[in-house]
């Protein structure tokens, strides 16, 4: 069967589900979607005829079996057990009309020949108890912080004495946007919360167990929160998007940062980790025993195929490790981005994923993206404005920052909190990034609406560099290093100079000599790190910029700073005489101000708005010069 | 009235209307298509109601009145007469009202009082007849071909001697797609090319006037075809996006080219050219007169407003001059690209621009992009699969190519040579730019599907750099200038270097101290040319690098070339020890491969393909060195 004549089902018709539908659509894939509401945010965007029952309806789901080709998910609260039965029954009837063939040749089940259901009902199940998905992390090795699950009142006591307070009380199911879990400071709290929790627990769905619905986890300290999208092809092809932050207020993620402003090597771990959690809950065993109608008995495995995207929430602690928080089986809020800043957007390569076509590029197309949502504002804020009217002011204002795409859901009525819609804002430079997120911050809290001050959005896009990475700190683009702190003197100018021109650096002491395993390290290391182009000083002998330019790839500008003989020739020798292979971009002794310039000059080449301060700074050079020339004029070379 | 309350009305429901949908779900915005289809591409975006009739229909058009604030076409040929008399009628309405005032104060006219037409009538009337449209543009100084209307077939010879031949007839209405443009060779060939077009010219709307429909038009030397999509604000505020080059086949554009592979100066010139022919075909004068209740008589200007998206398409001739060939007042087929590559698309632009909101930004956001059309094949190729099979066939091999997004119209057969779909590829380098262009454009020749050769396609993506730059050569990178020809055995290294890394390059003569306005010429518009590295090779004195870097933002390498005399140290000391304010990046004496290398490594920054190679090239100078120690250990050092 052709793959692009497949028709794809979709559980739930949420803000997820609308956005798989743009990419649906633009492939030509039929999408139908199982929501209560009529006119949901997924079926404004069809003429087709959709199933309007609740999602996790077990006829509705049967239903929509019969008329599709794949079932998927945009919400993790479905019912599995329906789900599960459909792949169950399907794969046994398949199994018997294979032993039933008269003519002895075997027929292979054809995974086209049902319907099937992506992520797998099982993956789906184990994310769903989130004290099961920790288990199965933990177990396939994955890092996750500490956990317990709580019998009873009693059992939480002991565990809390254990895991010292304070600690988190988790219900392990129907959990969503900091729902479900209560932050626990000391014993005396303990009970308030375990009361809390247990009143809104909804029983397991295997009503033979007992079961409290909680679990306890230890508290991590955390200095950002990651993560990582996962897209896991039929075939177990296993792809990700780069590493963004999230920040998270009052438990609902408002901004995203892509990529995360974290080391490069911090964000291959994350990576790692992220695909190494989605191929361990894609891949718990789920295997049936049937008797077929000749008696023999056999086992089916129904869950060797699972694809789908998966969203990894992640830890990133103090002392540099990454455990994974949970995971989501389908496009997730910290995803967004994709739309606009990738080759391939989360919602395409969910299709792609689950109808087995090949999955897309996942890599960045621009330099800079970040997501922020918008949400529905408390009536303190709106003032007499109605929610709506508030939200469509805020739509408006949205638009006059440069490189934002507003995606709004087509929700009629602006609840408190509720995800009305997102922004994602694109920008060529990390200056450009941080004022045009500092904007649109501004302009969905709502402070922009009641100031009923648009000049306001304009000076913060204006804004001096003062103002610059309040949000966000981006990573240095730029490292100076020299031999030694004698060289300092010299160096801080390249230093000055790229602060002036709002360029992130770092600067440290790298000596060829005294640490030639730290060069080493530095220099191998730079690229993944983030940085564009190394300034490297050294006098004498000034080794240090030929060796790190033999251990990268990256430009290396080398600033021979004068010693104490031979007036600095012997370190103009040194650095610019390179053999044939190994190029330093060599400047004038002890003209670090001209390396800062020349980094600038390069890094241009990305960042417009870098080349554009450029030709400003040549426009002061010259005015100054002209201002000296009115003086001698003036006053006469005499009294110059 | 809020503007994001205001309701759209589109005449035409194809995939111009759907992609325009797209956006206008996104805000929120309620969309009305007026299509005989009643499952039109546009239409299969919404649950909406539509009006399904013909949107020539002048009742649909008055019913559409009534329900919209704001009417734009996705199509040219619509009912202006109809259009027209709306917009009258209501300003009239408006007039009448204010006049009929009793408490004597003047109630300005809002434009949210009536229905509007964007763009106005009158500018789409204009457009629709070619002959009045280049007539419009002459008046107003922009230029085009030489053409004249032809009132009968005797003033066609009398004009085609004037013209000389080959000379083009044209039809003045009803025009698209080549259709109704005919080429003539000879006086021989015009009889039949004016009965050919005669017997399909539609009448005059305006029946008083005996009109031929047609024009000639004197055949201009093209060597390239480019357009610009120039969106008009409802304040009269213009912006453009970038130029693209559109490659037609066969009278429709099948390949665009985003940015266009021309010099940033000519880049600058369409941009400004394309502007000024949307102020002038959007400023015609348009007045009407109407007599109050009270007996006063009133002129009144039914088009000072108008706004929308207008694709201008543009001829650039032997000469570097500009002329304009046509314009849409609508978005294009050459802007598709603005989806994915630039910060905001023509179609939310379109949307902007005619409900008054701040215009987009509309700046590429990756560093290339090329937009392909997927076209009905003829049987020839189809073979035996049927069109729609070719068609899935084409999509799903085009999932293959990294940075592609395929838009399909959702049209239900595959007609020869009609607009099926389209895919827009965006990449980092120039050569995967190509790569990938010339992968697509074998795919959607239905080539691939023959052959059934999915290696094929592969093949292509890593292609040696030998079929590299095929269908287009892309602008040089770096340009390599030098002193005197006497320089160039030493600077060909440089040259060598960077082919052998794929990067485009110019090489030529600047001479600081024989041709200085020629190197300030250089050196000022270098960057606007789209250089990104300058390297300048120079001896003894040598001024060139210095003086070359004072006049640009571009970062500049100078390569000391070796003279007569003091060894090169010299040209050294006069290229590194340049004064703060003013770097060059100075490599070795005499070492030009460095230089290139160099250039390579900054490139890296902006395209990752030529840092990938980098660190391939240090692997490969790492193991030739370890193949002479390999050597030298079996042969020994006495027989080495």
């Amino acid at each position: 069967m052709d793959i692009l004549n497949k028709k794809v089902g979709v559980l739930g018709g949420g803000q997820l589900g609308r956005m798989l539908f743009e990419s649906a659509h633009r492939l030509n894939i039929d999408l139908t979607i199982v929501d209560p509401q009529t006119d949901s945010p997924a079926k404004q965007l069809s003429n087709q005829k959709h199933i309007d029952k609740d999602f996790k309806d077990r006829e509705a789901i049967f239903e929509l079996s019969k008329r599709v080709n794949v079932i998927t998910a945009e919400i993790e609260h479905v019912d599995t057990k329906a789900l599960t039965e459909i792949v169950e029954r399907q794969m046994i009837q398949n199994e018997i009309s294979k032993s039933n063939l008269r003519d002895g040749k075997e027929h292979y089940a054809n995974h086209e020949d049902h319907t099937m259901v992506l992520p797998s009902p099982k993956t789906i199940q184990v994310i769903q108890d989130k004290y099961i998905q920790h288990k199965v992390l933990k177990e396939k090795g994955v890092k996750v912080a500490e956990f317990e699950y709580c019998q009873d009142y009693s059992n939480a006591v002991e565990i809390g004495s254990r895991f010292s307070y304070p600690l988190l009380l988790k219900a392990r199911r129907n959990a969503y946007d900091g729902r479900g879990n209560v932050f626990v400071n000391s014993e005396n709290e303990l009970r308030d919360a375990w009361d809390k929790l247990s009143s809104n627990i909804i029983p397991s769905p295997d009503n033979s167990v007992e079961d409290s619905g909680i679990y306890a986890e230890k508290l991590v300290k955390f200095t950002k929160e990651l993560a990582v999208i996962v897209v896991k092809g039929i075939d177990d092809q296993i792809i990700c998007y780069p590493v963004v932050e999230t920040v998270q207020s009052n438990n609902i993620c408002n901004l995203v940062l892509a990529p995360a402003p974290v080391n490069g090597i911090t964000c291959e771990k994350a990576e790692e980790l992220a695909c190494l959690a989605v191929k361990a809950i894609t891949s718990v065993p789920n295997t049936i025993s049937i008797e077929l109608n000749n008696g023999e008995k056999k086992d089916i495995d129904v869950v060797s195929k699972c694809a789908g995207v998966f969203g990894v929430e992640l830890f990133l602690l103090e002392n540099g490790e990454i455990i994974v928080n949970e995971i989501a089986p389908r496009p997730h809020n910290s995803g967004h981005y994709t739309i606009e800043a990738c080759d391939t957007s989360q919602y395409e390569n969910h299709l792609r994923s689950i109808l087995g076509l090949p999955l897309g590029s996942t890599k960045l197309k621009v330099n800079y993206a970040a997501m922020i949502n918008i949400l529905g504002l408390p009536t303190s804020v709106c003032g007499s404005t109605d929610g709506m009217g508030l939200i469509k002011s805020i739509v408006n204002d949205t638009l006059l920052v440069p490189g934002s795409t507003v995606h709004m859901y087509g929700k009629k009525e602006a609840k408190v909190a509720r995800k009305m819609g997102h922004v994602t804002v694109v920008a060529n430079s990390p200056v450009e990034m941080n004022r045009r997120i500092q904007a649109i911050m501004h302009i969905v809290s709502g402070e922009n609406h009641l100031a009923n001050n648009s000049e306001k959005i304009s000076k913060i896009l204006c804004g001096s560099d003062e103002t610059v990475y309040r949000p966000y700190k981006p990573i240095p683009l730029v490292g100076i290093i020299m031999g030694s702190d004698s060289d300092l003197p010299v160096m801080k100018s390249a230093a000055d100079q790229l602060k002036s021109f709002g360029v992130p650096f770092e600067l440290t002491i790298v000596s060829a000599h005294r640490t030639p395993e730290r060069m080493v390290e530095y220099a191998k290391t730079a690229k993944k790190r983030g940085l564009k182009v190394i300034i490297a000083g050294a006098g004498g002998a000034a080794h240090l910029p030929g060796m790190v330019a033999a251990l990268t790839s990256l430009p290396v500008i080398g600033v021979p700073v004068k010693g104490r003989c031979l007036d600095g020739v012997d370190s103009l020798y040194s650095i610019v005489q390179m053999p044939r292979g190994i190029p330093v971009a060599t400047v004038a002794i002890n003209n670090a101000d001209n390396a800062g310039l020349l980094a600038v000059r390069i890094l241009g080449g990305t960042f417009d708005l870098y080349s554009d301060r450029m030709l400003g700074y040549l426009d002061k050079i010259r005015l100054e010069v002209e201002g000296k020339i009115e003086k001698l004029d003036s006053v006469g070379y005499e009294n110059y």
